[in-house]
């Protein structure tokens, strides 16, 4: 019998009442005659609390205890989801990561799977009983109790999925699926029927916070399609899928969605002489203070000097300003802030020389000013002032025709004027 | 390397502050050059809020999954325990009941250890790190998350003491001791040096909350001597030993405390026919509705009819009476309440005929009515009315002179009048 993955989010088990909602809608989907693995979340923001918690004892909780306080978020979880099966009528059971068979390395707080042994969980479907495993946590090959990082517990789902040969992976949430736009600033933001794993994995990486790389890396890995939807509400979510064999080549480019990135900055530093060495030691040294480059755009004029851009969080550029002054004494720093990074998703973008066009004849259109571009694959990124991101995001959302369907596909279509 | 076992409560754990300020305690004893065992309850009302939780998605909640459930608390705490020790800059691990190797039978929420294989322990002790383990739990030979009942953290200190054989087994609590009678009652209450097992035991069965029975049993036999301290004041509390093996026959008999327990109320039924096989169904019946029975007087008059008091929880009166009323249905049943139990526990109490005289003595001349008298080796309980037990308990502690104290024994004197 195929066995289907339901997995639950913080805010989808809050509260008691919905624990017991979303019970009621594993005991239907069994009552069909379906073998169930549900995975947990912790409660709402029991797992921040717990952290919070660790801070007030300690200024830098050892990562192994951490992750002894961490991990109970989800046992709670996951043994009242149980009672409230058992309280329908229904045989349940709840597993930790452990018991789970969830072997990871010994990298605490960031653990990554290296092996299923979900040994318990196969002979309990076989009883007959629903599973519920907790999410976000595994056991180390040094029999540790660890936890998986951000988005643990959507790991946890898809690696089951894969293990157990799941015919569903329903991803359980508090949106309603991945729009074409951020539906709190965009008014005509639709939601998708469909979308590709590399695509969600461009999203995760731009900031877009429903499904995280790891987790798209895996679904893309053993091809688990994933349906993200709302526990909120009985309807569709959004279809996450791998590109198809046959399908490497599409021939109708498309921009699927658009997201956007508050609060970045850009330095530009202009004529740096190429002969100090001055750009990997300020690159070196920003890393050794944790501060983070996204787009990097590095113009080498005649092999004698150079202009050197680049965009880190606003947060960082008063220390990232002392730290390249420290290196760089004699040449001018230009700081621009607070900008937003504007990001145009859809597979085969960079092959299609419309897109561009587009993209730049919209915003010039409503005369706003573009600090600079970065492209992959299957993405665009923009940087624009926070001002001008309403704005921009909106005229962008139309000009790509977001807004529009077309049937077949599920996929917006690209308006070839 | 003698081991030292701390045990820490609930209410001593109920902040993050306090558990800093128990982990610099611990430290400073670790630093003396000692192996510590750190043996830690939930913090505050947190068992008690998991329950409540449990109690909302279920009427009826799964033994196993509550144990699941209830587990987390004091893994909170151990992990919190030891990520404050180690931002004292000491080496401490913490390990779950399971990893304590406390192995036990499979009654949910109620189970009792059937072994110790604390490998990692020793383990971990060997390698000098300190070593905090959740109390309360174990792990059965199913290999299911279990719990040990209420006192559980107790149980897994002293037993702990026992397989490391211990030098030292403190229990750290919200109370600074054992007392001669409630302080909160008794304003010349005194704190006990010392008390043996079989007193706390009787104590224990009483009411007096401070240690639960099963701890004691389990001290008793194996002869684990515990200092039942205060965590909140720097000061001695009282202990808790075995008799000496040659003072089986202690020459000095002593009331060491009074104890008394409220809302207890009697039932007394007159000239019940012996023919009938009333007393045992009506106990019988009682027990089928769980209703518990303290003391017992029977009192049989020639075999024909015999009057029967016995005394219940005052809350359990009115079922009992209908209960009894369907099996008796002629005869006079009288029912008093609200009575209060006061306890008077010493050894070698009842070989002295000494301490019935001063009881019913002191009684009588403030004109404070018994209602019932029970007697066992090392306890004598009345019942009074509770509005006269206030003034009882302060006259019996005057009387059996508590607030004076034997200097050589630790234990207050009965005065030989």
């Amino acid at each position: 019998m195929p066995v289907i993955i339901h997995k639950y989010g913080g805010t989808s088990l809050g509260e008691p009442y919905l624990i017991k909602k979303n019970a009621e809608r594993v005991a239907d989907c069994a009552k069909k005659g379906n073998s169930i693995v549900v995975v947990v979340s912790a409660m709402g923001k029991s797992t921040d609390n717990l952290i919070s918690l660790a801070n007030e004892v300690s200024k830098n909780p050892n990562p192994r205890e951490l992750d002894m306080l961490i991990s109970v978020g989800e046992r709670i979880t996951m043994a009242l989801f149980a009672m409230a099966l058992n309280d329908l009528g229904l045989e349940a059971i709840s597993f930790t990561g452990s018991q789970s068979g969830i072997i990871t390395d010994t990298r605490h707080n960031n653990a990554h799977i290296i092996e299923i042994r979900a040994f318990r969980i196969k002979e309990a479907l076989e009883q007959g009983k629903i599973v519920i495993v907790a999410g976000f946590q595994g056991v180390s090959v040094e029999k540790e109790v660890t936890t998986l990082g951000r988005g643990g517990s959507d790991l946890t789902a898809i690696a089951l999925a894969a293990y157990l040969g799941a015919s569903e992976c329903d991803i359980f949430t508090d949106v309603e699926g991945v729009y074409t736009a951020d539906p709190r600033t965009v008014k005509s933001a639709r939601k998708l029927e469909k979308i590709t794993t590399d695509e969600m994995l461009e999203l995760a990486n731009l900031g877009a916070k429903v499904m995280y790389s790891r987790a798209m890396l895996l679904a893309e890995k053993y091809r688990i399609p994933i349906h993200l939807r709302s526990s909120f509400i009985d309807e569709a979510g959004t279809i996450i899928t791998q590109k198809e064999q046959g399908e490497k080549n599409m021939e109708e480019p498309a921009v699927h969605a658009i997201t956007n990135l508050d609060k970045q900055a850009m330095i530009s530093i202009y004529k740096i002489n190429n002969s100090g060495n001055y750009v990997p030691r300020i690159f070196e040294e920003l890393a050794d203070k944790d501060i983070n480059i996204d787009i990097i755009i590095h113009n080498s004029c005649k092999g004698e000097t150079s202009d050197l851009s680049f965009t880190i969080a606003e947060k960082d550029t008063t220390e990232a300003e002392k730290i390249i002054k420290q290196i760089i004494t004699s040449n001018f720093i230009c700081i621009d802030k607070p900008l937003t990074k504007i990001s145009l998703v859809g597979l085969g973008m960079s092959s299609y020389p419309g897109i561009a066009a587009i993209l730049y004849g919209t915003l010039s259109k409503v005369n706003i000013n573009t600090y600079c571009v970065a492209t992959t694959e299957i993405k665009i990124s923009i940087l624009v002032k926070e001002t001008d991101s309403q704005l921009a995001i909106e005229m962008l959302h139309r000009a790509f025709n977001l807004d529009k369907i077309e049937k077949e596909s599920g996929f917006p279509i690209i308006q070839k004027s």
